[in-house]
């Protein structure tokens, strides 16, 4: 299937028949983007660099990493891995561009948000006692939990260090590489108290819908806004403008989080590689759940039902699960999250051009929205 | 007892004797100072900025975070609790009296500092499965592991957020919150690497000296020495003179785990608050052990022997460990490693010869020295 049979197929499954994303006369593409050109670049560009600081890591935590990254199996043989889409690299990059920077300026932005999703990964998957990521068994069941905790530790530093050479490096000034590491330890502070209420939301019945939206957009909007700012702040963009810049990350990451909530329950296991009603099993309070229970039509109730009930938690047999997906299709969950997705989106668009930057550099940014919304894993 | 006494009790059982610190003469203090009062300062100036700092987290973390500091018990209610010696936070302070700048300047590196301290205590315990701490339940035990790692990330996050914060509210230049939030994170990547060898030499039967010294500078050598200098590198003392006060706090550390390798031996067990042998009981390559084996004597030998032996492995009753403690002192580790904790501190002092600084705050550097090595818990 080509990229685009993809995404439309992705945004078939997810809008039920409608485009998750604003039509085209309302996103104005000036040239076609080449978003695998895009990723690639912030791939090509960044993973020396991170290679070059992982490899600062005491063992075995240097070799814990490159399994974790998919550079090299459990065994230590080097591997042609799946290091995951690299949306935030990408994204460091074209802020630098948008401050009138070359690209190159944004590299360290780039490793160091890369390096503290990464961090966040580790733990959250010893955290959560999730035993797959990317088709692969994490790092705590092949590892144990110490080096999971550990190299999380050691990546969440290292994305300080890498950034504030940026510096010493002569790429960005003292100044401004302070300032990175400022609104990169915000971000991650932010991501931290997005996996505590996850954690705590786990522990109720329900939660609303902006409990849901605000977790959310710690765990995920916070650290799309560092990478989609951090590039430009090294190149000396001014607070006002990088700002913006990080709404439209914080917007993309709503947006990216609302089609993941949708992917979670309706999405094709052969495709996401997770299984099928995986949020549902995991009684997730995501956006299409809360959505349906603050409807309060007759699916509604009985969804909220179904979920107080405590017989059976966990042992939800497949029909059992397709019925609750049902119920909150009916009760709207399905519908409000996609209008969600694309509201997010919009805003997202919108606070771009709040910043003046460079011919075409919008259209990179635009495009790289619409590649995270419109997608299928 | 006195603090006089307990010093001097504490030395003749560490030294066998002979006092561990210098004699006097070495450590010529001008005028008395006094230690307590030091502490004291710290806490007193750093608390309020560190339980504010806290009071940023979102629940629960802001609760485990103050039961692990002893300011709660575990259903919340205040306590009158023991953080510990707090001597990161007196020394942070000292050191910026010694840029000639008020120690006030020096407090968000003490709560830095502090901050890092704890959150690799809480990493620690649940890697090391630790149980109590501080003659407490620690917090993985008491709240669960995912508590103890995401407390623990968010009081790294929120350290270097202390720090940046620095400058924002004019207590020091942006330059000098990014070097202070750049040798910090130095440090805390030492930490990790530290912690990092200790896990990897748990697998191993014996370590050498040399391993074992780099393992201590890592884990304890490092954070002192960012300790020591954070104040002044906010306070605007050059990169020289901060590396020198970084060399007495790193020396001071490995002094205080020379010191603390010795306790974890022939502590008293009702002043410890450990258990007898403990360090020999978890097989702990600490430095008396690593320098008896190096000795290569009887002893020695018969001491390889028995750590090599796999068999009774976890299960030697008292006298068997007071029989391996024994040969250990036969082969000279004892002696030795009292030395070393002479010599690093020796040279932690004469490290700051190396500094002009204000009269009187190399009295003080001086007297947290000997209150850090002389010291029997």
């Amino acid at each position: 299937m080509t990229a685009t049979a993809a995404q439309q197929a992705s945004a078939d499954q997810i809008g039920e028949g409608t485009s998750v994303v604003s039509s085209p006369e309302e996103a104005p593409a000036v040239r076609p983007v080449d978003v695998p050109a895009l990723l690639e670049r912030g791939r090509s560009l960044c993973t020396p660099v991170m290679r070059e600081a992982i490899s600062r890591l005491a063992p075995p935590m240097d070799r814990v990493s490159a399994y974790h990254f998919g550079w090299t199996d459990a065994e230590g043989r080097p591997t042609e891995g799946d290091s995951g889409k690299a949306v935030r690299p990408a994204l460091a990059l074209i802020s630098a561009l948008a401050a009138g920077a070359p690209a190159e300026i944004g590299i360290p932005g780039g490793v160091a948000v890369e390096l503290v999703h990464n961090f966040s990964l580790l733990h959250d998957d010893l955290m959560d006692g999730d035993e797959q990521r990317r088709h692969r068994a994490t790092v705590w069941t092949v590892f144990g939990p110490a080096q999971a905790i550990l190299v999380g530790d050691a990546m969440f530093a290292l994305a300080n260090e890498v950034l504030l050479e940026a510096a010493d490096k002569g790429g960005a000034s003292a100044v401004d590489a302070g300032r990175a590491v400022q609104r990169l330890t915000l971000a991650t502070r932010k991501l931290i108290d997005g996996q505590a209420q996850d954690l705590a939301f786990e522990q109720r019945d329900r939660v609303t819908v902006a409990e849901c939206l605000e977790m959310e957009g710690n765990k995920t909007g916070a650290l799309l806004a560092a990478s989609a700012s951090v590039g430009a702040v090294l190149a000396g963009m001014d607070d006002a403008g990088a700002d913006a810049l990080e709404r439209y990350g914080y917007h993309l990451g709503l947006a990216f989080q609302a089609v993941d909530d949708l992917l979670g329950i309706w999405g094709a296991t052969e495709v996401t590689g997770k299984p099928n009603f995986g949020d549902l099993r995991q009684r997730k309070k995501s956006l299409p759940v809360s959505a349906a229970l603050a409807e309060g039509g007759p699916a509604s109730l009985r969804l909220a039902e179904l979920l107080a009930d405590p017989e059976g938690r966990g042992h939800e047999d497949e029909e059992q699960l397709a019925a609750r997906a049902a119920l909150i299709e009916e009760a709207g969950g399905r519908a409000w999250t996609a209008d969600e997705a694309r509201r997010q989106h919009k805003t997202a668009l919108a606070a771009l051009d709040e910043v003046p930057m460079p011919a075409g550099v919008r259209e990179q940014f635009a495009a790289l929205a619409e590649f995270v919304v419109v997608r299928e894993r």
